[in-house]
């Protein structure tokens, strides 16, 4: 059985789930249990093996924000030499049938999600991400990404259409025929760059779309959190490997934060693709230096809150407190600012002032912290020294209405776990609060009204982009105003809904993120019509 | 009946065509008699009205490559006041359903179809092409190329999930549902800029595509050609007029050439799409400064031959000499390189000589221009002064193989009819054979071997791009080589035919130029989803 009819059952749920919103997020089907742990432990210290990797070169310095120094180190090479063995293997993958494509990729996916337990795990101690979390939320929901970017690039090259013949007559000359074969061709090699705090599902679908368009891949992650991507590229290589395919389809390229090599490779004119998601200014740069190259930038932005009034006060300070507190607000869509009225709010019926609706956030953000596991299951560690130090530096921009401190979690004295910064501020102060940072730091800006609100909030929007915006109010013509504000600007909506989970992330779907837009996977491959003359 | 019911078969057919490469080039239904010849002088020396345009502003100074003075003057306005206009209409045209865009859209299509005699007499006097091309050729191909990206539209738009309902469960907090819709969402408005050769066919597909997914229009026709262009968006302004919808979704923007303002429309944020045929320099004008559209780009480019052998050498020459000769090499295929052995070819088991490839091209173009028509009905005239210089300072460059000279034609004695210059030079001779000229100028570049013709053929493509290559040879290994070298540049390529039609022309479909790629259409607009709390 081809790995093909092997998972074309699950290929076909994701086509139907598709045309009907997406691909479901799945709870986990492997466990955070003893063997899982034991197989991360071995992997500490440890030589990493790439199949089919024998290059001499090693690298590897990560430290688990938990306080574990991993010591494990990859092969690594040089720019030129991936890039000649990318170009070494093109060839041979756009020749391979889109069936055996994807059928690699399911294959590697399934074998991803039997071992999701290391591979939360590994996220954990790279990024910070609390591991339940990792294993419950961010894993799946990379998971359920790679699984719809592989369907949906099925269903794009499936839509190129079938070699016809055509009859070339005209201008007295005699009749000729001709065939015309489409050919589906890459843009170039693909490079996705990895994040420090989402390694995993930040760059499922970019990866996974690529490959099934068949670009060869290279995976550059951050140095900080190369282990869960070094577990992927492993997954897909051993099985090309076994399919007797070129594994340098896909390659790691390890650097270092001091000899970065992102620059050097996103300016090759090889490069065709590429994916990231990660800091503002780097995207910038890419944005004025990467013409050349299909950009795919997932960028945190400003995310912002417009609180016009609620029914259920109690539910919205929980659901903004949640999102706040997960992984320490460095989740993509976190929110970053929440505009509220100067002069306060009607929730479920009462008078409420701005200092009300900050201090109900606030101490929503402690009771959850206060909650069992409200620190080692949901707020986590900060990936970084710099992201420490973004919450120092925003401390004096605004009139505290909580302080970030330390907090204590069993078992990891060296832990980075800092609760979130809530800062007051007024409207005018949009350098302050508009400023990206991917640290746990909320403003609550406080506006002359909801229209004010909702003009600050899409001002900034335009500036820093946003993965997610939210609003509440009773008012349908305020979250119509809203959502038509925010969609214009190609930021999802997401109107009262205080559920537990975070929208757009493990609540529902993959389909809050840029893999919705239809060129997200159709728009990396060109479709050219190559002509023969043939007898008629 | 509705607009979408009228035209219902019509788009099916479309859609299915679509599935099997393309819609087919149709012969024209109108023709070019006394009346289609009476409509259009009724243009000449008058004041244009497009329905719905009150705009006391007049310009227009267009004279014809066959000699007519055409004294037409367009209402005009400035940019401030078109994008106000679409701004003004821009929430209404995204609130109208596919159905009814696409609906208007066919009636439109429709209207021009019926009055293709007028259209072609248009396209003729200000672009020189010969008028039964105009009707015959250019005119289908842009019918086709409309009424397939507008399929395209529909079926990208329909492909957008339903809405759904989900639950966001979990972390603790009590089950809530939400609605989430997906928000079709235009880039901004959008920027069609005409080119001085082909003005219908080359802004249809970009102009039906915007229209169709949502977006305002901004037609900016260049000042010498402006009068095909006002008839397309007076026919589409008059079915929305009647369809009572806002007519500004479809705007003129005549300039002149003494006060462009392309730069200035271009550069505006609300810009989101531009497509733009023409010449190179401000189409990378458009890749350096317009990085806030999504750009779609098409202009001449080397479309490079490589001669390496044929069994037919007769029915090649005519059918380079065809191409070259049509429109006097001013279509956005035509061939502008040669490529040939310096030791020369197998031309059907007889060892030829460079210069007797040469000659045989040279031979035919002759012979095609002696026929019956072969001015009046095939070379047609420069559409500029411009175009006449390049030919002159094409001249220096090469070993004339044939002159370009001028030609008279009955009827027209002013008219700018010059025939193919040919040039012979090496392959050493980059700067000056592969400089892009819209003009009838070709050069015949000896190389050492084919390998070298395919080599100096791709490298030239990287520099100036091409929309179509040709390769001639009897070994497959040849055209295999050649065909994944163009295919991979994202050239569509053209294996031995040599029939009487120019290949993406008149020939077959709309399928040789971008509007094959996944994202010509799909990539104009985005999906965002819109959560709201809902009952359960």
């Amino acid at each position: 059985m081809s790995l093909f009819d092997r998972h074309r059952a699950r290929l076909d749920a994701a086509l139907d789930a598709l045309a009907r919103g997406g691909v479901a997020v799945a709870p986990p089907t492997a466990a955070l249990d003893a063997a899982a742990a034991a197989s991360f432990r071995r992997l500490l210290g440890s030589s990493f093996a790439l199949p089919g990797v024998t290059a001499p070169g090693r690298l590897g310095a990560e430290r688990s924000p938990w306080g574990l120094d991993l010591a494990v180190t990859y092969p690594t090479a040089s720019p030129p030499e991936w890039l000649a063995a990318a170009e070494a293997v093109r060839a041979d993958w756009a020749a391979t049938p889109i069936e055996q494509r994807v059928g690699v990729l399911l294959e590697a996916l399934a074998a991803l999600e039997a071992d999701a337990g290391r591979l939360a795990h590994a996220v954990a101690h790279t990024t910070g991400q609390p591991t339940a979390m990792a294993l419950e939320s961010s894993g799946p929901l990379g998971f359920a990404r790679a699984l719809e970017a592989t369907a949906q690039a099925y269903a794009a090259v499936k839509r190129v259409p079938p070699p016809e013949r055509r009859s070339a007559a005209g201008d007295g000359a005699p009749e000729r025929w001709f065939e015309r074969r489409w050919r589906v061709v890459p843009r170039g090699t693909a490079l996705v760059v990895g994040t420090a705090t989402s390694p995993w599902e930040a760059a499922a679908a970019g990866l996974f779309a690529s490959l099934a368009t068949a670009h060869p891949v290279l995976v550059k992650p951050s140095p900080s959190a190369v282990l869960p991507l070094a577990l992927v590229v492993a997954a897909l290589r051993r099985v090309l490997v076994e399919a007797e395919l070129p594994a340098d389809v896909v390659q790691l390229c390890v650097d270092t934060a001091d000899a970065p090599v992102t620059k050097a490779l996103a300016r090759e004119p090889a490069v065709g693709v590429i994916d990231y998601a990660g800091g503002r200014a780097f995207a910038d740069w890419l944005d004025r230096n990467a013409h050349h190259a299909r950009l795919h930038l997932e960028t945190p932005g400003l995310n912002p809150v417009v609180v016009d009034g609620t029914d259920e006060p109690a539910a919205l300070y929980r659901h903004l407190a949640l999102a706040l507190v997960r992984h320490a607000g460095q989740t993509v869509t976190a929110p970053r600012v929440i505009f509220v009225p100067g002069d306060g709010i009607e929730a479920a019926g009462v008078r409420t002032t701005f200092d009300g609706v900050a201090q109900g956030i606030a101490g929503a953000i402690e009771d959850l912290l206060d909650e069992p596991g409200g620190v080692a299951d949901r707020l986590g560690a900060l990936r970084s020294e710099a992201a420490l130090e973004a919450v120092r530096a925003a401390q004096p921009l605004g009139r505290t209405l909580r302080e970030s401190r330390r907090l204590e979690v069993p078992g990891w004295p060296r832990a980075r776990t800092f609760g979130p910064l809530v800062l007051a501020t007024n409207a005018g102060r949009e350098r302050d609060y508009a400023e990206p940072r991917v640290a746990p730091v909320a403003f609550v800006v406080a506006t002359d009204d909801t229209a004010e609100s909702i003009e600050r909030a899409v001002h900034g929007v335009g500036l820093h982009g946003a993965a997610l915006a939210r609003v509440h109010s009773v008012n349908d013509h305020v979250l119509e105003a809203a959502a038509d504000a925010f969609a214009r600007s190609g930021v999802p909506v997401s109107c009262n809904v205080t559920g537990g989970d975070e929208p757009g992330t493990t609540l529902a779907t993959t389909g809050h993120l840029g893999l919705r837009d239809p060129d997200f996977v159709a728009g990396r491959f060109r479709v050219v019509g190559v002509d023969r003359a043939v007898e008629p």
